[in-house]
């Protein structure tokens, strides 16, 4: 395996570790608003998917301002935040690999219940910290095409530029 | 009490659970990032406060836009995302106040530490979600002004007009 093919293993066990995220879009008067969403069971491949409402307030944020951000804490010591760019998708394929039965609660009839979009998130850049010794430390931050291992800094986490 | 004393009391409880929050910022390119940070441990009373350096790229993004998400998980089954204005504040009174031992391993000279500031984050809509029976429900939203208790809504949480 290559640090990249580990680098997404390791996002992919925490996004399973974490189930719920907060997914933050910005509104029309530039406030930025989160709420949980459930996150995916399948692997992480540079992509989040999602289940929504065409018609719910985030689908409109994103078609005004497509980048989000996704974080979640892992257990009680790891926490993520993904940085993207967020779309609706159509694809019945997809939504059939992706639909699990908790879904129901949200979508009463499955990927056919009317008006369901998938909202896509393309990773630009994730970040992992883990709680040690008391402290909060940055341990990985990914990219899609390259992996930086950054060293713990206790300061402010790492920016990477994937431009 | 009132009801809105009561919603006070409720986000200093979920705060004091809580202990580490995502702080969402937006980049000077438009990107939306998080970090984790430390969470106050004194009364919430409508203003968020953190502990940060004055060179750090989040105080500088809060300088380009004020506008921040500060969201948590309290527990594993409820989760809080505020929205606010956020901005540095030089406080020596107010830092004495929130300064707690913990805080030492970021900035080992106390509040005295060079370049310490404070960051304010004034919140202007809170709300609150919990998970029952599977789901993940709205169950209140808090504005300064007006506590709004919103009717659990399993498809969108709803906006508080908070202007």
């Amino acid at each position: 395996m290559t640090d990249h093919d580990d680098s997404r293993a390791k996002v992919t066990e925490l996004v399973k570790d974490a189930k719920i995220c907060m997914f933050t879009t910005m509104t029309a008067d530039g406030r930025h608003v989160s709420r949980p969403m459930g996150l995916q069971e399948v692997e992480f491949d540079g992509d989040l998917w999602f289940f929504a409402f065409e018609d719910s307030p985030k689908v409109a944020e994103i078609r005004q301002h497509p980048q989000v951000n996704v974080s979640f804490q892992a257990g009680n010591k790891a926490w993520v935040s993904v940085s993207g760019t967020a779309t609706t998708v159509h694809d019945r394929a997809k939504a059939e690999q992706l639909w699990t039965p908790l879904l129901k609660g949200w979508f009463p009839d499955g990927i056919d219940t009317p008006g369901l979009t998938l909202i896509k998130v393309n990773a630009e850049s994730a970040e992992y910290w883990e709680s040690a010794h008391g402290k909060v430390v940055t341990l990985i931050a990914y990219a899609k095409s390259a992996l930086t291992k950054s060293p713990p800094d206790v300061g402010e986490n790492r920016e990477v530029d994937l431009t």
